[in-house]
C-alpha cells in the first residue's frame, strides 16, 4: 500500500487577511520530507523535524516564550507496532525535540524525561543543543508578542506506512505566558499524542489542558476499538469533549485502512495530508 | 450513601516472611483519615497525605532515590465531577506533592507542573519545603539501596463521597536509580490516575512506562462506558495490557454504583478498603 501522511501546524485564531503563504510552503516541505521515508516512525520524524526547524511555527525554533520570558519545549512520538512512545517535556536547548523524543523511546526504559535530565540525556545522545539565541530572536520576541492570539501552536504528524504500521509525534513550544515547567498534553501518551496498529495514529493541538483531562488521543483509539467507531466519528467526538471542556483545537489522525480525519473546531487549523491515492491537500481554514 | 475509599501502598515483590505490620498501620491511619472527610476530593487528598508522610512507602518522605542519588517525585489528582485535574512532576523539595497538585487544579489554568516552576508555585501557594535531609535519612537511604526490589512503590487512593462524586490521587517517588528528570504515570492523567463521574475513580501502580503506554487509568472508564463493561472486568483488562507490555502492578478502582476492584499481577499490594456496607479491609497477599 502507498504511504499515507498527515500534518498540522497549529490550530487556533487565524488572520484570514494573511493568506499564510509562508507556512503553506514550509508544510508542503514537511510533507515531502516525510514522503520520502520508509516507515511511519521516519516519517513523523522527518516531518516534525522541518516544523521544528521553522521559526513560523510554535515548536523547536519558533517556540513561544513562558511567564520568565523562556522557552520550555515538549514533544513526543509513538509507534503503533508495539505501542512503544517516547517524550520530552520541559526541555530549552534542545535544537528537536522530536529527536530526543525518539531517542529516550530508543535508548532508554522510560517513556518521558523532563527537565534538564532531559538535556543531560540529549547531549549524551550526541542531539545538537542550542543556546537561548537560536530560539530568541529579537525578531521572534517581538513576533510573539504581537501574535499572543496564536496561543495554540503545535506541530504533529502521524503516518502509515506501506507495511501498514502506524506512527504519529507530536512537538511544541507550550503557550505564551504559560507558568514556568508548566507541561501541555503533547509529550503526554494517551492526551496529544497516541498510535496503535489496532486503531489509528493521532496528533492534537489546542488548549493543551484539555486535551489532558479529556485524555483526547486515546479516546479516538478507544471509540474505534470498543465501539466500533469510524476514524471521523470517533475523532470529531473526542473533539468535542475537548469543546465541552471550554476548550478549542483539532487534531489529526490516520487509521488503520488509510483514512484520514483533520478535525478542529478553531478558526483554523494549518494541515496538510498526502492521502492513499497520493493526492496532497494543503489547508487553513 | 455511605463514602466509600479504597487505598494502595504500592505493588511489588514482597517479602513473605515480613508481615508488613508496620504497613498496616499506617494504611488503616490514612484509611481513617480519608473516611473522615466529606467530600471524595478531600478523602483521597487526606489519605495520601498519610501515605506520603511516611517513610514506609515509596512517595513523599519515603521517595526512593534516582540515579544522581537524588529524588523527584510526582503526583496528581482528580475530581470526578468536572473532570478537573492537577499535577507535579519531578519535584525535589515539596513535602506533600499531593497537596501541590491540588493547588494547580485549584489555582492555576494548568494542569501539570514540573520542576523547580512547580516548586516555586508550591512555595507561593504556602506549602512547606522540606530540605533534603528529610526525604533521605542515612537509615532510609541504606534500607532503599536493600530494598531494590520494591521498585514499583506508589500510594493512590480512590474514593465516592456521600453525594456520589469520584475522586483519585496518586503520588510516588519512582524507582530507585531512574534517570533524572523521568517521569512516571503518576503525574500522568489518563495513565496512573483518573476520575470521572460516568464512570469511575482509578489509581495505579506498578511499571509506570507501561501503564502510560496502555492509558490503563482512562482504558478502565472508556471500557465501562463504551463496552458497558462492569468494573471488575474493565479494571482486570486493563490490567491485562500492562502484562502484555511485560510490566507488572496493580490498580485500585471504585465505580460510580460504589463497587471497588483491586486487582494486581505482582506478587503482593499494599491495600486497604472501606465498603459500601462500612467493612473495612487491609491486605497485602
Amino acid at each position: 500500500m502507498r504511504p499515507v501522511i498527515a500534518i498540522h501546524g497549529g490550530a487556533g485564531v487565524m488572520r484570514r487577511d494573511k493568506p499564510g503563504e509562508q507556512q503553506r510552503v514550509v508544510l508542503k516541505q514537511a510533507l515531502e520530507a516525510a514522503y520520502e521515508q520508509k516507515t511511519a516512525l521516519d516519517a513523523v520524524t522527518a516531518a516534525v523535524v522541518v516544523l521544528e526547524d521553522s521559526p513560523l511555527f510554535n515548536a523547536g525554533r519558533g517556540s513561544c516564550f513562558n511567564a520568565d520570558g523562556e522557552i520550555e519545549m515538549d514533544a513526543s512520538i509513538m509507534d503503533g507496532e508495539g505501542l512503544r512512545a517516547g517524550a520530552v517535556a520541559a526541555v530549552k536547548r534542545i535544537r528537536n525535540p522530536v529527536l530526543a523524543a525518539r531517542a529516550v523511546m530508543e535508548k532508554t526504559r522510560h517513556v518521558l524525561l523532563a527537565g534538564s535530565g532531559a538535556e543531560r540525556f540529549a547531549r549524551a545522545q550526541g542531539l545538537t543543543l542550542e543556546n537561548p539565541s537560536y530560539f530568541a530572536t529579537e525578531k521572534r520576541l517581538s513576533a510573539l508578542k504581537r501574535n499572543l492570539k496564536y496561543h495554540h501552536g503545535t506541530v504533529g504528524a502521524v503516518a502509515q506506512d506501506q507495511d501498514g504500521n502506524l506512527a504519529a509525534a507530536t512537538s511544541t513550544g507550550g503557550y505564551t505566558g504559560k507558568l514556568p515547567g508548566r507541561i501541555g498534553d503533547s509529550p503526554l501518551i494517551g492526551a496529544g499524542n497516541y498510535a496503535d496498529n489496532r486503531a489509528c495514529a493521532v496528533s492534537g493541538t489546542g488548549l493543551g489542558e484539555a486535551f489532558i483531562r479529556a485524555a483526547v488521543a486515546y479516546d479516538v483509539a478507544a471509540r474505534m476499538r470498543y465501539r466500533k467507531e469510524p476514524l471521523g466519528k470517533a475523532a470529531a467526538a473526542a473533539l468535542a469533549n475537548v469543546a465541552r471542556l471550554g476548550g478549542d483545537g483539532g487534531l489529526i489522525a490516520v487509521d488503520r485502512r488509510g483514512n484520514v480525519a483533520m478535525p478542529f473546531n478553531s478558526e483554523g487549523m494549518y494541515r496538510a495530508s498526502i492521502d492513499r491515492r497520493g493526492k496532497t491537500t494543503i489547508e487553513i481554514f
